[in-house]
């Protein structure tokens, strides 16, 4: 009997996450399946993604539908759905947002400035953002993040989110998914095949506008992200963002940074090495360096945006977890979010980190800086 | 001194978790050590499983006891337990339950009803259930399943689960260990080499009747499953199911499904390719579709079954956890259970998935339709 | 189109993780990366560890600060602190501890209670740990330990962790770092390259004096470990322990364990296979067996120690999560801790034990033993 222990087989073990995470993974990618192993196949990928057909069976707003050809109809994909309206007193808030390509630095400074060493080697290839625009997508707010634009509304409003698939070249649909606020079925934003509605599949050259509701079960931080035909590898090249939503006249914290953690390895990037990365960005000093004062309430949202569990790490803080426990590094998973939120009475320089040592040692960390 | 980024590297990172999940594992049988790492190993472990000899140090309820030749005796291990009864009011809950193989096709309509694709090649394999039986084992209630029954009670009942084990070409020994509610260590169902009791080892063709008690620190759902000498490989066939022990006279929810987030990978089942399944089933279409009515209270209550951590997300909808604050994404873990439940107000077609993008992508999905 | 879940490349999967975790890992040491994969490469990440300079940026405490030649100077770097002093009725609590290197069985029995098996093979290695000492260094308190001393302390109290590092051998700088107490960045143990403060570089045959203060955000059972340059191997070689803080004047429980779920794999050991540990040691009657009565209050803490997430399972008892809600499964990540609390009510010998089947098969288990 072979024993399952033997050093050899351990060896494959550890070369096996060697970058430091579950990084491997697979995609339905319309009518079919393309793994993600080597850079290479992130091109076969985009090729399946571009041959995916325009659901014939999307039920307008208006009424209007195709013939099911062939296909069960099923009474809830024939149901129609109005445009949300505010709460009275409510607003509509009104965003513009394109998806694009960009060429992406992951360490611009090309060194981790936690272990004061320099990171060799190419950091940059193209990836997919969501970018804010001024009214009418006249022109872009600020040059382009990943994350994409934070989006803030209060309970009571209804988030209006213009959208345009600006992804000529990767010539395949997107869409705009949000987590934690309401919404239709026309406006998840989700690819489902014949079942697909309107908000589902925005091809390229192609807008829609998402209407989106702020309700009480609404508040707190969110993400949205990519939930088109070829998902996954477009969420991962950068193409996902978060909501903001309070209470209603509830003021925001005076310090507020919201955290995304995930990783942009070679079958995504091209590159010769993987990267644990926070908002786009590996390595202190590339990463967010937030900045702090005494006395400020300060709040920091984590969301998981890979395959693998975090947990997340700030020197010298505590916090109430939801159950009003003190707690310095919660877990939390693939678009879960933990909110670490206290009055500022610690100065000096803190690090902040994914406490999986892998991911930690990959890249994932970042420096907090309180002023006195 | 190597790159540990190097592509050659970080390519066997990424074939390392193809199929989307830490899928490899190793079992302890009886006094051998099993790897399962590819198809053959399955039967190696089920040689050794079947070369595991009866405990002779059982204690029986009767309080007769073999020697224990040559091996520390403990006090705890002589202790003798009487049969738990009912609280005054409570009842005595029965079932019947068997175990058995099961000619199982994890993709029954051959299609993933998400991407609207078909899934190519073998689905079918001999998996390992739980099945209910009418009183006395007299017949199926229904047909074999994965999960097994769900059983239910209220605080303060007893439930006898009258077991047998029906796997008399498999040749070895199974149990079922419960989650949740209290029992002695006579019904614990544990296999602990020469510290098992008399419910730890129930031999092919063998019966045992479990006696567990809903106390009010059991009000929850809870998984069961095989914890004989062979567990985690039965275990990984489809050997589980689940208890739900509500406080006494509460009613249930309107619309209740218990969610097993587990997979079937080529080691358990032979076959060429992992599947991410959802109550032995995978994609869209196989897994269970949902159908719920606007104004229902609606509970699904997810439990993780394989060696992965899981993340429960439906779309278009928010529910409390256990501290009162919204989410739509919780993590958990094997054998842990999330609940989401809400008044549905929601109608349409809506998916639920694991949200690790890799289970999601390989099977780890399920509609779920609200009517008006 | 290649497909994904060919058997080949599923095979590969679970030769990935035969030894049941994501194992592997990546260190940055100082300026210098370091993969983990075999045992070779622990000497090579020591090595790169021995030439990691004295950052010559420290400030000190009384103020004396070297020269920030080529480097940008922050406000925050030229802080200084003053030392915590108790609360009024608060206390000095004082701790002499040295690193030290030992031989460290991980199966000392050489056998697994659980299935009543040997286990095969060496099962030693050099390992690193925390040391308990009387005043003044004189003389150990008791034998190396793998946790390392448990830290007690009140709200309100003053901890003064005399620090010796005596590994001349290894010639590296490690520290202490603690979760939960409050301390300024002199104290916090953590090496930040030229950021680094005092107590974030303690050299072979130094010394260092850490004061951390309990607050009341302090109540819980928190893990400490290195922070040092090579933060990642020597913690993984064992170099970790708790702290318990509790409120001032709480009783503590009659009976309190504090279990660290960890993993000593090839790339760290040089042996032949990995084992799954629980406080250092592999298998059933090597990790803790914990003996209580019935009437305790009994309470276990588990705390996570490698790369891997766990979940926490005890044979026969469930207890109330941070919510309220009865649990008897909980997950917890990497220097994450999950508290089981409850009075004992239920005699036997019971299985813990994480619930990550892999895990538990590599030995992440123990026995519990409550006497009437």
């Amino acid at each position: 009997m072979p024993d399952p222990f033997d050093s050899r087989s351990s060896r494959r073990n550890f070369l096996a996450t060697a970058a430091g995470g579950a990084a491997a993974f697979y995609c339905t990618i319309g009518n079919e399946n393309v793994s993600l192993e080597k850079a290479g196949d992130a091109a076969k990928a985009d090729a399946a993604a571009a041959r995916v057909e325009r659901p014939r069976f999307v039920t307008s707003r208006s009424g209007a539908r195709a013939a099911a050809t062939g296909a069960v109809v099923d009474p809830v994909d024939q149901l129609t759905f109005g445009k949300p309206v505010p709460d009275p007193g409510g607003r509509i808030v009104e965003y513009w947002i394109r998806a694009r390509t960009v060429k992406w630095n992951i360490v611009p400074t090309k060194r981790d400035a936690w272990h004061d060493v320099p990171i060799p080697g190419k950091t940059q290839f193209k990836a997919v953002c969501y970018q804010q625009m001024t009214d009418g997508f006249a022109s872009p707010v600020g040059p382009p993040s990943i994350p994409g634009p934070t989006l803030h509304a209060e309970v009571g409003d209804v988030i209006v989110c213009h959208f345009r698939n600006e992804l000529i070249d990767l010539n395949q649909a997107v869409t705009m998914h949000p987590h934690g606020v309401r919404y239709t079925p026309d406006y998840d934003g989700v690819y489902l095949g014949k079942y697909t509605r309107i908000g589902g599949f925005i091809g390229p050259g192609e807008e829609f506008t998402y209407r989106w509701e702020a309700r009480p079960d609404s508040v707190g931080v969110w993400p949205y992200h990519d939930h088109g035909p070829n998902h996954t590898l477009n969420t991962f090249r950068g193409l996902f963002g978060s909501l903001v939503i309070r209470p209603k006249g509830a003021p925001a914290p005076d310090n507020e940074t919201v955290l995304f953690f995930h990783s942009f390895d070679p079958p995504i990037t091209g590159l010769q090495r993987g990267f644990q990365c926070i908002n786009g960005r590996a390595f202190a000093g590339n990463t967010p360096t937030i900045r702090a004062k005494v006395g400020q309430d300060v709040a920091m949202h984590a969301i998981g945006m890979n395959n693998d569990f975090h947990d997340f790490h700030i020197h010298g803080h505590r916090w109430k977890n939801d159950a009003g426990v003190f707690t310095d590094n919660p877990t939390f998973g693939p678009n879960e979010t933990v909110t670490a939120r206290w009055i500022e009475d610690n100065p000096g320089r803190w690090m902040y980190h994914c406490h999986v040592f892998a991911h930690q040692d990959g890249g994932m960390t970042g420096y907090y800086l309180v002023d006195p």
